[in-house]
């Protein structure tokens, strides 16, 4: 069926309800950042596959929103069908709730899935058009009605994550998040986020793409947890743990029945940012809610001391398997046919040679030459490039592994480059190598730290247009908040200290269209240092274990502190990695790893 | 009359209106920074003469909170008598409302001066006191009442700004102002911040120490503006001008009825934090309170073209007499009797030599050796150390002139000095000069930047306990918000983007207790740069014009980038100061900036 056809059915349906609108977002019910297949609406009817993007459909257009990454993937997948692209944030492009009222009537209705979109997206369309009367009908999913071959919802079965790599059992964590609910003087707290439901029960799963994690509700009281998940994807085993830990199992959907039955007159702490719109919608009245961030984000964010040793074994696992590709890709590249799909290939398969490998945190970014400057670039057969023998190839790519999951990027320098990809590989590594070093007062925020990585870009008129670090999970998403280095603060920003135990990335980037692009991303840990008159001090571990390029750095640009924290670095790597290199692979290391001056 | 006879007065007064504690703060009706000697009641009860404190009046006991900066003096000047000294933040102190909560019994009722404290003062105490009934009267001066010989409210003559200075006129600025209100849909704003009032009126006044401001409130609607004002300190050719933009002027005391006056429905824009807790109870039932903060703050932060060429030209007088200052210092130390109280007066006759000079802009720190590492040191004949020909002696002066206020750190090498003193000077300047060379987005905020001045302190496990910059007005308040370098962020914390026009200082220290203090401080305006592909580009102009002490400094920690910023600085300050120096100055100062290799 063609993209006119799908638009053509799901219009006939929003014609038998009156609706003169249809919003399809990304998102799944858990405002996830991937979503498994079933929740791949706004794909299926619009043929766009990028991870962000809203299709709005009215009785006469359509139209889709996405952001400055996908721009010429959307523009291409769009080509010829009736669908507008609007390129989010663009001079003169209205924002969905502004192009919504330009093309509704007062009166009209608007209809979406209300499980799939946010109460501030409903606010936002609200105060938009708060002079026409608009309806807003957020209770039924129409494109299952429209989607005869729709994928059925996830299924797959859960895992125990062994209490040696968790570090605290889960009545351990059940009774930490209770006690932090007591603070609150909340009854109940509801918690939809999947990765913090799998931290909370140690438990893991297969129902989200690149994320450990199973589709799961929970409404957590002080004498009662309720677990609302598909039954059939716990073993019986798990079940009977569960049990143990006084947490009672309800079908998937039973969450708004468990919500709706709050009495008038208790507390419910449900983070209005996260839970979606009809969820909250079901909170009965006289029921007050405690709208801020759930106490589980913060509490898996900070790493528990076994977590932090796990971590530095996954990144040894995960340095071999990058150190490994990196040294194929320099030394074969012009001998062999390599393509940016292929060589992702080649770099998934050192990973799965290590134990305990489970599979990539995201999809691989292999990005040779003028691909590296398109920031979110996902190689596919029509754009995969020939990887040449000179320029740049950035990588960036990651994986989980029972000890934990990692996110690395570095930049490959494939034989001779000019003195301009040389200078700005080495601006941008001194930035991450100024971050990487810093030390800093227990209480400061990623957002104090963060110029410290633009500032060598900063002095040269230069910058990346992203955050230069998000919070990483431990087995769970990639991306996790609250911590991060980012500039920007506002309102909504999240500025929390940064604390012994968070997982953070370091990936100040440089991108030149249709040059070459540049990111040098090592995890870091935070970490507790000196103690003095003058405070507690805090420092960044380096977890990422896997060489930068040497060949790529004018050491010119690099003042005395930032080389010997570089060989610092170096020398560290080698000493991790080399037990696990064969001795050709440790020759090649230990040159790579040399020092520079 | 001693402490023991004002308190018992007092006593009697709280006793005949049944008040179990009366509660002193330092503020004026105004929230100021500094206040008039009418104001001093708490200074009159205590006999402590600090400019930050709170005196609580119990029946049988009484107490003063002061911070930091003032234990040793506060300490001094209780000794003997029956209050106690409550050092803030200190390990087992309770706060004021702590010790309330401790001390007081249901049903108790507290007084104050409602026009003296803030709201968010009141909401404390009833948090902290939320189970014990407590009845807060806020009506009645009762210092006032046990003050004979209390000073009257100060009534200095007002005088005008010249537009040439202010760059806009009084029409200009209301009708910005108004602007603004319209946005907000206010139809009353409230002005009673007194630099903000003499700003919006390019009138200066004298009531207030150090600050060229006048006692007034305004009441500012979309058709009307009241200056409630005393109005004899008004001449008749500033009532014709205010006359001529519509100003109505009326009875300082006049301001609760005309707050008290406005009609339910209407909207008024009150900044909850600034004014008064008696005049926000005056606000009618049925007024909608806009509470954030008001316009003409950061209006008045953001400086015009003209305000920034008379700053520069304030900048070059005040370098002059404090290169003065500095050789005179240095070349007479251990040949004359020099003491901290004798060599401020020297810094204040040069000042005066200047064309335009109009006072300090607060008191002068002038701090020898060990006084230098106590951070708000005010010499007095008690502690008026004599300056030998050896250490360091900080001095941190400021001036109004009508071409703006000054406010500037140098921290001299008086013979010669430790390795410790040296390393320690080194450091701090290493901050001061990566600060002062910051190039940034447009939208950064000062806490953003913060950590650039702390981290070769930071690097050595070493830190000031103060923010690292202040706003400073145009011969206004030497410290304004909102902008500021600082690195703490809170729910409060005012997070402004950095604009072109900004004045903020500069000003990392180090302080050793028992040995030395060290402060660098410049003032730097906030500029634009180099706009390109990635934004608009920020930078910081310096407008301090006095060389760092080539003599303190340990050229082998600063690298090559701090050297060549502060060997450019140098340049400048030479070429700026020269023409206005004698032959044998302009020698020695072309020493004293002679480039550091």
């Amino acid at each position: 069926m063609g993209i006119e056809d799908k638009l053509q059915l799901l219009r006939e349906q929003m014609q038998k309800r009156g609706l003169a609108a249809y919003i399809v977002p990304t998102e799944d019910f858990h405002n996830s950042e991937y979503v498994g297949d079933y929740f791949k609406a706004r794909e299926y009817l619009s043929g766009f596959t990028g991870s962000a993007g809203t299709l709005l459909v009215c009785m006469e257009s359509a139209a889709l929103w996405t952001d400055g990454r996908y721009f010429l993937q959307a523009g291409q997948q769009l080509a010829g069908s009736p669908i507008e692209l609007m390129k989010s944030g663009q001079p003169g492009v209205p924002s969905l709730s502004e192009y919504l009222a330009g093309h509704l009537e007062t009166g009209d209705k608007v209809g979406f899935d209300g499980r799939t979109v946010t109460r501030a997206f409903v606010e936002e369309l609200r105060k938009k058009m708060a002079k026409k009367q608009i309806i807003y009908c957020g209770g039924e999913d129409l494109v299952d009605l429209v989607w005869p071959d729709r994928p059925p919802l996830s299924a797959e079965p859960v895992w125990e994550l062994a209490e040696e790599y968790a570090g605290l059992s889960r009545e351990e964590k059940l009774a930490r998040v209770r006690q932090k609910m007591q603070e609150e003087k909340a009854d109940a707290l509801l918690m939809t986020a999947l990765d913090e439901i799998a931290w909370l029960l140690n438990l893991r799963g297969n129902d989200v793409c690149n994320t450990p994690v199973f589709l799961a509700y929970m409404l957590l009281l002080e004498k009662k947890a309720v677990l609302c998940v598909q039954e059939k994807i716990l073993s019986q085993e798990i079940k009977d743990k569960l049990k143990r830990a006084d947490v009672t199992i309800l079908p998937y959907e039973e969450i708004e029945k468990q919500v709706g039955s709050l009495q008038a007159g208790q507390r419910l702490w449900a983070d209005g940012r996260r839970v979606n719109y009809q969820l909250l919608n079901t909170i009965p009245a006289g029921v007050e809610q405690l709208d801020q961030p759930g106490p589980a984000a913060l509490m898996k964010a900070v790493k528990t001391p076994e977590e932090m040793a796990h971590l530095r074994a996954a990144h040894v696992k995960d340095g071999v398997a990058v150190t490994r590709f990196i040294r194929f890709l320099k030394t074969r590249v012009g001998r062999e046919e390599i393509t940016e799909m292929s060589a992702a290939g080649v770099l998934e398969g050192f990973r799965k040679e290590m134990e305990g490998y489970l599979g990539s945190s995201f999809a691989p970014i292999i990005a040779y030459g003028p691909h590296g400057a398109i920031v979110h670039y996902e190689a596919v057969p029509d754009t995969d490039a020939q990887i040449q023998p000179r320029g740049l190839c950035l990588a960036d790519t990651g994986g989980h592994y029972e000890e934990g999951t990692t996110d690395i990027t570095r930049t490959i320098a494939l034989g001779e480059l000019t003195a301009e990809e040389k200078r700005a590989y080495t601006l941008v590594l001194k930035g991450h190598l100024r971050l990487g070093a810093a030390k800093f007062l227990q209480g400061v925020c990623g957002q104090n730290l963060d110029c410290l990585a633009r500032q060598p870009l900063w002095e040269n008129g230069l910058d990346y247009n992203h955050g230069t670090g998000h919070g990483v999970g431990y087995l769970l998403s990639v991306h996790e908040g609250p911590q991060n280095f980012r500039w920007r603060i506002s309102k909504d920003t999240d500025c929390v200290p940064l604390e012994e135990g968070m997982v953070i990335s370091n990936e100040p980037g440089l991108y030149v269209t249709d040059k070459f692009g540049i990111r040098h991303e090592n995890l870091v840990l935070c970490r507790k240092g000196e103690q003095n008159e003058y405070g507690q001090f805090m420092y960044l571990e380096p977890l990422t274990m896997v060489p930068f390029d040497r060949d790529a750095i004018e050491a010119s640009l690099l003042n005395e502190q930032e080389k010997a924290w570089l060989n610092a670095y170096h020398t560290k790597v080698y000493e991790r990695l080399s037990p696990y290199l064969e001795e050709e692979e440790q020759k090649w290391l230990q040159a790579a790893t040399m020092a520079v001056e």
